[in-house]
């Protein structure tokens, strides 16, 4: 099978599976930031804080804009409601049959109340 | 930095970046599957499905029982809405900070019309 370009969402999911990439989004979540503050909180070398930034760049969920010398990231809300949406869709997707199932089951005679 | 184990959401985040991965989890969305029958639609190994699963099912994902011979594949959705709620706290933590920042905007004395 030829190797297929990444869909948007491998792209998303994979910025999230790791934690210091979450905390980024989580500190961008509460407003935009520079690099630098955004690695304050981290003990990690700026190199590897700008891989994983670069990282939730390729996906989308955050963009970032250079004024002058400072680069400002802020995160994007479409890419994270595309996230969101997919594993919406799915969860409610299954409740939506528990529910029909539920009703078709109410529906049913009962045999022992019937039986009475 | 010592290695950490995983966080639980580093493996749902994970398990939702493969598209082989995130078609099952749809098919089950629409109801419980056995093992054949999810393998059924992919052009690919049942080893190389029992990989997905297993990766689906140590997300916590997916559940899976074997009664008899069969094995029966259900999602989970108290993981899918914990994934969902992560992604839904970013969006709207975001999205209330917009929200206030427009109305501080929009209570300052307006320089132009108070010039007037």
């Amino acid at each position: 099978m030829l190797n297929q370009p990444p869909e948007p969402l491998d792209l998303m999911f994979q910025a999230l599976a790791d934690p210091t990439r979450r905390r980024m989004v989580e500190r961008l979540s509460r407003g935009s930031a520079s690099v630098s503050e955004l690695a304050e909180p981290f003990k990690m070398s700026l190199p590897a804080i700008v891989q994983h930034l670069q990282v939730l760049e390729q996906s989308g969920l955050v963009t970032t804009r250079k004024v002058g010398r400072v680069r400002t990231c802020t995160i994007d809300t479409g890419a994270l409601s595309m996230a969101e949406k997919w594993i919406n869709d799915r969860r409610v997707g299954w409740e939506h049959r528990l529910d029909r199932l539920g009703a078709f089951l109410d529906a049913l005679p009962s045999g022992t109340d019937k039986g009475k």
